[in-house]
Protein backbone atom coordinates (compact mmCIF):
# COMPACT_ATOMS: atom_id res chain seq x y z
CA UNK A 1 0.00 0.00 0.00
CA UNK A 2 1.10 3.64 -0.34
CA UNK A 3 2.18 5.20 2.87
CA UNK A 4 1.65 8.80 2.98
CA UNK A 5 2.16 11.60 0.43
CA UNK A 6 5.71 12.18 0.57
CA UNK A 7 5.40 15.49 -2.01
CA UNK A 8 3.41 17.02 -4.62
CA UNK A 9 5.39 18.53 -7.47
CA UNK A 10 4.56 21.81 -8.98
CA UNK A 11 5.23 22.95 -12.23
CA UNK A 12 6.78 26.78 -12.73
CA UNK A 13 7.99 28.70 -15.20
CA UNK A 14 10.54 30.70 -12.80
CA UNK A 15 11.94 28.94 -9.99
CA UNK A 16 13.42 32.36 -8.13
CA UNK A 17 9.74 33.92 -8.10
CA UNK A 18 8.27 30.21 -6.97
CA UNK A 19 10.30 30.31 -4.53
CA UNK A 20 9.95 33.74 -2.87
CA UNK A 21 6.25 33.41 -3.59
CA UNK A 22 5.94 29.90 -1.52
CA UNK A 23 7.97 31.20 1.05
CA UNK A 24 5.83 33.57 1.56
CA UNK A 25 2.72 31.61 0.92
CA UNK A 26 3.59 28.97 3.69
CA UNK A 27 5.63 30.83 5.70
CA UNK A 28 8.61 28.50 5.74
CA UNK A 29 11.84 28.74 3.13
CA UNK A 30 12.78 26.17 1.09
CA UNK A 31 15.46 23.70 2.47
CA UNK A 32 16.96 22.55 -0.32
CA UNK A 33 17.75 23.31 -4.13
CA UNK A 34 18.58 20.17 -6.05
CA UNK A 35 19.34 19.27 -10.32
CA UNK A 36 18.11 16.04 -11.71
CA UNK A 37 20.06 16.63 -14.88
CA UNK A 38 17.90 13.34 -16.45
CA UNK A 39 14.97 14.97 -15.98
CA UNK A 40 15.85 18.22 -17.07
CA UNK A 41 14.36 20.01 -13.73
CA UNK A 42 15.83 22.19 -11.09
CA UNK A 43 13.83 21.61 -7.93
CA UNK A 44 13.45 23.16 -4.48
CA UNK A 45 11.30 21.51 -1.74
CA UNK A 46 9.56 23.22 1.19
CA UNK A 47 8.63 20.95 3.81
CA UNK A 48 4.49 20.96 5.27
CA UNK A 49 3.70 18.85 8.03
CA UNK A 50 4.81 15.09 6.94
CA UNK A 51 5.08 15.95 3.13
CA UNK A 52 6.92 18.48 0.89
CA UNK A 53 5.80 20.87 -1.71
CA UNK A 54 8.87 20.57 -4.27
CA UNK A 55 8.77 23.26 -7.46
CA UNK A 56 9.81 21.81 -10.82
CA UNK A 57 11.62 24.41 -12.90
CA UNK A 58 12.66 23.20 -16.67
CA UNK A 59 16.13 23.65 -17.38
CA UNK A 60 16.30 22.66 -21.12
CA UNK A 61 13.35 22.80 -23.85
CA UNK A 62 12.52 19.42 -23.62
CA UNK A 63 12.31 18.51 -20.44
CA UNK A 64 8.54 17.28 -19.43
CA UNK A 65 8.14 20.64 -17.41
CA UNK A 66 9.01 22.84 -20.41
CA UNK A 67 6.50 20.84 -22.49
CA UNK A 68 3.79 20.63 -19.67
CA UNK A 69 3.74 24.16 -19.33
CA UNK A 70 3.50 24.88 -22.73
CA UNK A 71 0.39 22.50 -23.28
CA UNK A 72 -1.49 23.42 -19.75
CA UNK A 73 0.83 26.47 -18.20
CA UNK A 74 2.11 26.56 -14.71
CA UNK A 75 0.37 24.08 -11.91
CA UNK A 76 0.21 20.85 -10.03
CA UNK A 77 2.03 18.54 -12.11
CA UNK A 78 2.59 15.52 -10.11
CA UNK A 79 1.41 13.21 -6.41
CA UNK A 80 4.18 11.02 -5.23
CA UNK A 81 3.23 8.49 -2.38
CA UNK A 82 6.37 7.28 -0.14
CA UNK A 83 5.90 2.77 -0.28
CA UNK A 84 8.43 0.88 2.21
CA UNK A 85 9.41 -1.69 -0.80
CA UNK A 86 9.10 0.14 -4.28
CA UNK A 87 9.67 -3.07 -6.73
CA UNK A 88 6.97 -5.09 -4.25
CA UNK A 89 4.44 -2.00 -4.73
CA UNK A 90 5.57 -1.79 -8.35
CA UNK A 91 4.65 -5.81 -8.97
CA UNK A 92 1.46 -5.40 -7.03
CA UNK A 93 0.13 -2.71 -9.12
CA UNK A 94 1.07 -4.12 -12.41
CA UNK A 95 -0.55 -6.90 -11.24
CA UNK A 96 -3.62 -5.03 -10.30
CA UNK A 97 -3.87 -3.59 -14.27
CA UNK A 98 -1.53 -0.01 -13.94
CA UNK A 99 0.34 1.00 -16.50
CA UNK A 100 3.79 2.49 -15.43
CA UNK A 101 6.43 4.72 -17.25
CA UNK A 102 9.25 2.82 -16.53
CA UNK A 103 9.63 -0.93 -15.95
CA UNK A 104 12.73 -0.40 -13.25
CA UNK A 105 13.14 2.22 -10.42
CA UNK A 106 14.51 5.53 -11.60
CA UNK A 107 16.72 7.74 -9.61
CA UNK A 108 15.04 10.91 -8.15
CA UNK A 109 15.31 13.80 -6.29
CA UNK A 110 16.13 14.00 -2.67
CA UNK A 111 17.85 10.48 -2.28
CA UNK A 112 15.03 8.56 -3.74
CA UNK A 113 14.03 5.36 -6.06
CA UNK A 114 10.99 6.49 -7.99
CA UNK A 115 8.70 5.13 -10.73
CA UNK A 116 5.49 7.03 -12.58
CA UNK A 117 2.13 5.53 -12.95
CA UNK A 118 0.88 6.59 -16.62
CA UNK A 119 -1.81 9.56 -15.52
CA UNK A 120 -4.71 7.25 -17.64
CA UNK A 121 -4.17 4.64 -15.32
CA UNK A 122 -5.24 7.05 -12.72
CA UNK A 123 -8.24 9.40 -13.82
CA UNK A 124 -5.66 11.97 -15.02
CA UNK A 125 -3.01 12.03 -12.47
CA UNK A 126 0.54 11.29 -12.49
CA UNK A 127 1.07 9.17 -9.78
CA UNK A 128 4.69 8.95 -8.25
CA UNK A 129 6.10 5.97 -6.28
CA UNK A 130 9.22 6.60 -3.95
CA UNK A 131 11.38 5.20 -1.35
CA UNK A 132 13.83 6.68 0.42
CA UNK A 133 16.99 5.41 -0.07
CA UNK A 134 19.49 5.16 2.82
CA UNK A 135 22.49 7.12 2.89
CA UNK A 136 25.34 5.23 0.97
CA UNK A 137 23.42 2.33 0.10
CA UNK A 138 23.35 2.34 -4.07
CA UNK A 139 20.50 -0.66 -4.29
CA UNK B 1 1.87 29.52 8.57
CA UNK B 2 0.04 26.66 6.70
CA UNK B 3 0.50 23.25 8.95
CA UNK B 4 0.06 20.50 6.73
CA UNK B 5 -0.93 19.10 3.43
CA UNK B 6 -4.69 18.27 4.76
CA UNK B 7 -6.02 17.06 1.62
CA UNK B 8 -5.31 16.73 -1.89
CA UNK B 9 -9.15 16.97 -4.39
CA UNK B 10 -8.77 14.96 -7.31
CA UNK B 11 -11.70 15.74 -10.00
CA UNK B 12 -13.53 12.43 -11.28
CA UNK B 13 -15.86 12.02 -13.95
CA UNK B 14 -17.88 9.20 -12.20
CA UNK B 15 -17.35 8.34 -8.26
CA UNK B 16 -18.39 5.04 -8.22
CA UNK B 17 -15.32 3.97 -10.95
CA UNK B 18 -12.31 6.19 -9.19
CA UNK B 19 -13.69 4.90 -5.74
CA UNK B 20 -12.87 1.19 -6.86
CA UNK B 21 -9.39 2.39 -8.83
CA UNK B 22 -8.05 4.44 -6.14
CA UNK B 23 -9.00 2.11 -3.34
CA UNK B 24 -6.79 -0.64 -5.49
CA UNK B 25 -4.24 2.01 -5.77
CA UNK B 26 -3.86 3.32 -2.18
CA UNK B 27 -4.43 0.00 -0.85
CA UNK B 28 -6.87 1.17 1.57
CA UNK B 29 -10.85 2.10 1.58
CA UNK B 30 -12.51 5.54 1.57
CA UNK B 31 -14.00 5.98 4.76
CA UNK B 32 -16.33 8.48 4.36
CA UNK B 33 -18.52 10.15 1.47
CA UNK B 34 -20.39 13.30 1.74
CA UNK B 35 -22.23 15.55 -0.80
CA UNK B 36 -21.70 19.41 -0.75
CA UNK B 37 -24.97 21.03 -2.43
CA UNK B 38 -23.64 24.22 -2.28
CA UNK B 39 -20.27 23.21 -4.53
CA UNK B 40 -22.70 20.39 -6.64
CA UNK B 41 -20.35 17.95 -5.84
CA UNK B 42 -20.32 14.03 -4.40
CA UNK B 43 -17.03 13.44 -2.00
CA UNK B 44 -14.98 10.72 -1.42
CA UNK B 45 -12.40 10.44 1.10
CA UNK B 46 -9.08 8.32 1.53
CA UNK B 47 -6.59 8.28 4.33
CA UNK B 48 -3.21 8.43 3.71
CA UNK B 49 -0.58 9.40 6.60
CA UNK B 50 -1.43 12.70 7.84
CA UNK B 51 -3.49 13.93 4.23
CA UNK B 52 -6.18 12.70 2.85
CA UNK B 53 -7.08 12.26 -1.02
CA UNK B 54 -10.12 13.80 -1.73
CA UNK B 55 -11.88 12.34 -4.90
CA UNK B 56 -14.80 15.25 -6.25
CA UNK B 57 -17.87 14.03 -8.77
CA UNK B 58 -19.99 16.87 -10.05
CA UNK B 59 -23.75 16.66 -9.26
CA UNK B 60 -24.87 19.48 -11.43
CA UNK B 61 -23.40 20.79 -14.68
CA UNK B 62 -22.62 23.84 -13.21
CA UNK B 63 -20.67 22.24 -10.84
CA UNK B 64 -16.92 23.88 -10.76
CA UNK B 65 -15.61 20.43 -10.52
CA UNK B 66 -17.90 19.99 -14.12
CA UNK B 67 -16.53 23.21 -15.05
CA UNK B 68 -12.92 21.97 -14.81
CA UNK B 69 -13.17 18.47 -16.47
CA UNK B 70 -15.21 20.23 -19.78
CA UNK B 71 -12.19 22.25 -19.74
CA UNK B 72 -9.28 19.77 -18.71
CA UNK B 73 -10.58 16.75 -18.43
CA UNK B 74 -10.36 14.86 -14.78
CA UNK B 75 -7.05 15.20 -12.74
CA UNK B 76 -5.56 16.94 -9.84
CA UNK B 77 -7.95 19.89 -8.86
CA UNK B 78 -7.05 21.13 -5.99
CA UNK B 79 -3.86 21.32 -2.51
CA UNK B 80 -5.75 21.88 1.16
CA UNK B 81 -3.30 22.83 3.94
CA UNK B 82 -4.40 22.43 7.29
CA UNK B 83 -4.48 25.90 9.00
CA UNK B 84 -4.39 27.18 13.04
CA UNK B 85 -6.91 30.14 12.42
CA UNK B 86 -8.51 30.46 9.09
CA UNK B 87 -9.31 34.27 9.81
CA UNK B 88 -5.51 35.16 10.71
CA UNK B 89 -4.33 33.23 7.44
CA UNK B 90 -6.38 35.10 5.71
CA UNK B 91 -5.73 38.54 6.55
CA UNK B 92 -1.89 37.32 6.47
CA UNK B 93 -1.98 36.25 2.68
CA UNK B 94 -4.48 39.28 1.76
CA UNK B 95 -1.54 41.27 2.97
CA UNK B 96 0.95 39.59 1.25
CA UNK B 97 -0.69 39.95 -2.03
CA UNK B 98 -2.72 36.97 -2.32
CA UNK B 99 -6.03 37.19 -4.11
CA UNK B 100 -8.52 35.14 -2.18
CA UNK B 101 -11.67 33.43 -4.12
CA UNK B 102 -13.94 34.23 -0.65
CA UNK B 103 -14.11 37.47 1.45
CA UNK B 104 -15.02 34.82 4.68
CA UNK B 105 -14.46 31.41 5.12
CA UNK B 106 -17.32 28.70 3.78
CA UNK B 107 -18.54 25.76 5.14
CA UNK B 108 -16.68 22.77 3.26
CA UNK B 109 -16.78 19.41 3.09
CA UNK B 110 -15.44 17.42 6.51
CA UNK B 111 -16.49 19.73 8.94
CA UNK B 112 -14.08 22.57 7.66
CA UNK B 113 -13.97 26.13 7.40
CA UNK B 114 -12.02 26.63 3.89
CA UNK B 115 -11.38 29.31 1.65
CA UNK B 116 -9.89 28.90 -1.59
CA UNK B 117 -6.83 31.40 -2.70
CA UNK B 118 -6.98 32.33 -6.61
CA UNK B 119 -4.13 30.04 -8.90
CA UNK B 120 -3.38 32.99 -10.56
CA UNK B 121 -1.71 33.87 -7.21
CA UNK B 122 0.02 30.86 -6.57
CA UNK B 123 1.66 29.88 -10.59
CA UNK B 124 -1.52 28.13 -11.17
CA UNK B 125 -2.66 26.10 -7.97
CA UNK B 126 -5.87 26.36 -6.46
CA UNK B 127 -4.82 26.48 -2.96
CA UNK B 128 -7.64 25.83 0.02
CA UNK B 129 -6.91 27.06 2.97
CA UNK B 130 -8.67 24.84 5.81
CA UNK B 131 -9.89 24.92 9.41
CA UNK B 132 -11.48 21.99 11.38
CA UNK B 133 -14.76 22.57 12.89
CA UNK B 134 -14.99 21.23 16.70
CA UNK B 135 -17.76 18.77 16.91
CA UNK B 136 -20.63 21.29 17.89
CA UNK B 137 -19.46 24.71 17.03
CA UNK B 138 -21.01 26.44 14.76
CA UNK B 139 -17.83 29.25 14.49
Amino acid sequence: MLKHVEHIGLAVADLATANALYTKLLGTEPYKMEEVESEGVMTSFFQTGQSKIELLAATTPQSPIAQFIEKRGEGIHHIAFEVADIHVEMERLKAEGFRLLNETPKRGADNKLICFIHPKSAHGVLVELCQSIPDGDDA
